[in-house]
Formats: structure tokens, sequence, C-alpha cells
């Protein structure tokens, strides 16, 4: 099956302790897309502006991925100005919607209910607007952050009942639930309609519940991590991704897939941009998959 | 082989969100032996004053742990009291060395030379003293603390030269080798003399070295962390006595350990009390053993 992924598609300025970058390719569609596409076709609905660079969408025309959904629009694109001091948490500088505002796609005509369906961390009513003319008839995942927890919770909730995988990371999940302990939350999450919860804890791994823990993913452990912007989505995009490109979804395919989520995100922060992850090969993949085997095989 | 085990056994009174304890059963050998005894035939070496309850000597002896090197000395056994607020971090709210003070331990006749030995957390210099007095043949592990690296830490890196397996939790790691990075804080450690490093993460799990990374080991999930104390001594306790239970130590053994270092340290923290790390069942590890097979497989 294919795999339709609708987010944000932005223009980043990223300072970390490896250096300053301005308007990088970003966003969690285009993340979450890249990531997607090592595994799966992919179709991205977002908008740009009239100043979005045109060899981002070469560059996404090349790795297979269909940007017919990719609006642009009249004006700049999102940017987003961050800088890490701490590599686990952004501090935001600026935020700019720019065409963002206001964004809802044409999709109601669109042959992606056909698809699975990622609804990468967006405003969760645009992600519920989204669905609703969508009606989507494969997988349906929906990644978020604090921010949303915050302001939207109703609407995240309310988006949550449709949802069949839910990723958010550990902080996330305790904002949203109330609770500290991650079984507490993930049983929370499940209660409000989520099937199945992947909670995500950054170079931590990750867990997977539905409700009841299912499994445990440790990160891949890197030398270095230089730019830590779109793990998530890169994470939420690789394991979506990987599932996709699956007919049939057993425990083993699943649990692959969470794997190639934390190897996609690996490679995400050892460098600045969407871009560079692009550039990552395949070849790449698969070994660092194979040696990730390797360094979690417990012989039990 | 035996193991033989050397540190602290202390009456511990801890206040952690779930209860208020006083007196009970604590010390880096007590947690470590008690652990290892499920795994293979102990000895402890250590101290305790006259006031130390005898049903906590029953209790060792019935876990056949040999007791005839607990030095019973005219006094008050070795006291700590702590608070957790935050479940990861103690606040030590009174330290009374007691009998430990200046204790020198007689073991230069004792056949421990011929067992593997665990220099369970104490003070390097001590740690140092034994080590030379016993002169071990077998395998020399030794578990340590941020105290002793802000205080002792020529002392510790001296007596790093002469270990097989070095523990530290991922803060002390980072403390001692002044890098962030944990391949570099490994590459540090081992650089001392250390052959292998096994980083404990504490609910994230641990990560083994030599100097390069080896594997990772998740942490076993729970539901409830009722008293965190003792839970690196348990580990450590743990690891070790499973391989000082095998006569070959392969890849496949070593791996394991680190699992059933892990386990043990889950059963540790749920409780309060070593006396209660003392009460769970070989039955019991094994279920949470295969429990984290389950949970860890990857089909990589």
């Amino acid at each position: 099956m294919s795999l339709t992924v609708i987010g944000s598609m932005a223009l980043d300025s990223i300072e970390t302790p490896f250096g300053k970058k301005k308007d990088i390719l970003g966003g969690s569609a285009t993340y979450a897309s890249v990531s997607a596409s090592f595994f799966s076709a992919v179709d991205i609905i977002s908008v740009v502006g009239t100043d979005f660079p045109k060899k981002y969408l070469s560059m996404l025309k090349k790795r297979n991925i269909g940007i017919s959904g990719i609006e642009i629009k009249e004006g700049k694109t999102f940017r987003w100005k961050a800088r890490y001091l701490d590599m686990n948490c952004a501090e935001t500088l600026d935020t700019r919607l720019n065409v963002f505002e206001g964004f809802r796609p044409e999709c109601s005509g669109r042959t992606a209910g056909k698809n699975d369906l990622l609804l990468a961390n967006i405003d969760p009513e645009l992600q519920g607007w989204i669905f609703e003319r969508m009606k989507p008839k494969g997988i349906v995942a929906c990644d978020t952050m604090n921010l949303w927890i915050t302001h939207k919770k109703k609407a995240l909730e309310k988006l949550l009942k449709k949802v069949d995988i839910f990723l958010l990371n550990d902080a996330e999940a305790r904002q949203l639930s109330g609770e500290k302990n991650l079984f507490e939350a993930a049983r929370y999450i499940h209660s409000k309609g989520a099937k199945m919860i992947v909670i995500k804890k950054g170079e931590h791994g990750a867990l997977c519940f539905s409700p009841k823990l299912k499994f445990i993913v440790p990160a891949y452990l890197l030398e270095e991590v230089v730019d830590p912007t779109g793990a998530g989505d890169t994470f939420a995009g690789g394991m979506i991704g990987y599932l996709s490109a699956h007919k049939k979804i057993d425990d083993k395919i699943l649990r692959r897939s969470l794997v190639y989520g934390s190897i996609l995100a690996s490679f995400a922060v050892e460098e600045f941009s969407a871009d560079s992850l692009a550039k990552v090969g395949k070849k790449a993949i698969d070994k660092r998959f194979r040696r990730f085997g390797q360094l979690t095989k417990h012989f039990i």
C-alpha cells in the first residue's frame, strides 16, 4: 500500500553546539516523508511559499515522493528558528506560520483515502479536518507535540478515537495523561481511543503499548548527535512507511517497524536538515539495522 | 566458581512517595550478595555493629551466603538516611559510618583469592587495600558512586588498572571522564585500565563497552518503583553472580549476565530493603527473564 503523509514543510534556522544553519529543509511532513520513502511509495500533502527552493521539490521527486499534493502558495514558507543548548530540548526562538496559516488542503477528491495515512505533527484541528475529508481506509497513524497538548487537548483527544497508531514522546505522554507512570499514561491514551501507542524516549528508545506493554526498542546509540530536529517525525515516517510496505502486518513486522523508525531517526540526528537524511543510502540503513540486531541480542 | 562480595552492610532509613521505613536492611554488599546468591555461591566480607539484627544474618545464611567474613564489632552498624522526592535521585539526609569507620577486614588468609571478586560500592582506597591482600585469581569487578569520583578519583583510577569489569552509572561515567558522550567516557575509562565497562542507565537499561560498544540492554519496565535504593548494587551482584556460576564466559553468557542484573534490579526497586529482595523466588526471576526476552525480541 502507499502512504500519504500530511504535515508541515518548513525552512528551519537551527543552532546546535555543532553549528548554525539558516533556512535548511525541515517540517514534520518533510522528515516523515523522506524517512518513509526508504520503504514505501509516499504522497505528501502540504503547503510551501513561492520562496521554497525548487531543489528540495526535485529531491523529493527523486526519492519517488509524490509532490502533486504540495500546494505552492503566494507568500513565504513556514519558518522555524530554534536553538539547542541541551540536545534533548529545543528552545524555539521564532515561529512564522506564513503560508501555513489557515492551510486547508484540497484532499476530498484524492485517491489518498485508499492509502495508509500518517498525520505528521501539526495542529490536531487540522489533522482532524483532513481525516474527515480523506476517509482513510488503511492504517491511520498520528504524531503530535507538547504545544498541541497544552493548547488543543480537546481536538487531539477527539482525534484519538480515529487513530490506529498514536506516537508521542514520554514527556508528552505524561503531559497528556497527567500520569507519571508510562503504563498508566498508555492506558489513559488507549481509553481515549488510540489502539496502539508508541512512546518515543529519544536517546533511550521507544515503547509500544496496546494498551499492555508489547515491546521495548532501545535507541541506536550514536557517537555524535549534531541536530535533533525532526528525530520524532523521522521515527514516525520510518515506522509507518515500513508498515505500509507490507500487506500483512504481524508481530514481527510491527517490531521491525519500530526498529526501522529508530534507525532512521539515528541517521536524522547525525546531520542538519531533512535534505541530509535523503542522502542516506539504503545499504547504510540495512547495515545499521543488522548492527542493531547484534547490539540487542540477549540470547533469551 | 564462588564469588566474594566486599562492601558495606547498613541499616537504612528511607523515605519515598510510597512510605517511610526505619533501620531496614541495606548496604552495597548486602544487596549485591543477595542478588548474586540466586546464581552462585557467595561469601560476604563486611562489618556490622552489635546492634545488627540477628535475623538478617540468618536470612543471609539461609540464602547460602557465607557470613563468616562478616565481622561483628562493638558499636553501631553503619547507618544511611535518605529521601527520594525524585525517584532518580537520592537525597542523603544523614550518614553515620559507625563501625565501618576505618574498617580493614582480615582477608589475607582467606581462600577468597581463588574466587571471583566483586568490590561493591565502598571507598576505593578500601577496595584497593582489599584487592592487594586478596590477590584474586578470578574475575575482578568493581562498582562505585559519584561520592568517590568527587573525593577519591586518584584511588579509583589506580584501582581501574586491576579491574576486569567496572560498573558505574551514566552520570558517574560522565563525571569520571569529563566526557558528555558515553562512547568517549567508555574509552577514557578503558584507557585507565578497566577491560570492560558497564554503564548503568537506571530505568533506561545498561550499556556494555570494551571499549567498543558491545551491546545494549533495555531496563525491565515496571508498573511501580517503590524504593530505588540498592538498584545499582543489585544489578552488579546479579550480573557478576551469574558470570561466576559459569566456567566459561562467552558472549552469550556475558549478555545474559547483564539481563539478569537488570531483572534483579527490577525486583529490588519494587519493595523496600534487601530483605524483600531475598524473598523473591527463582521462578519469578526466570519468568521475568523470559518476559524480558519477549519484550525485546526484534526479529533481526
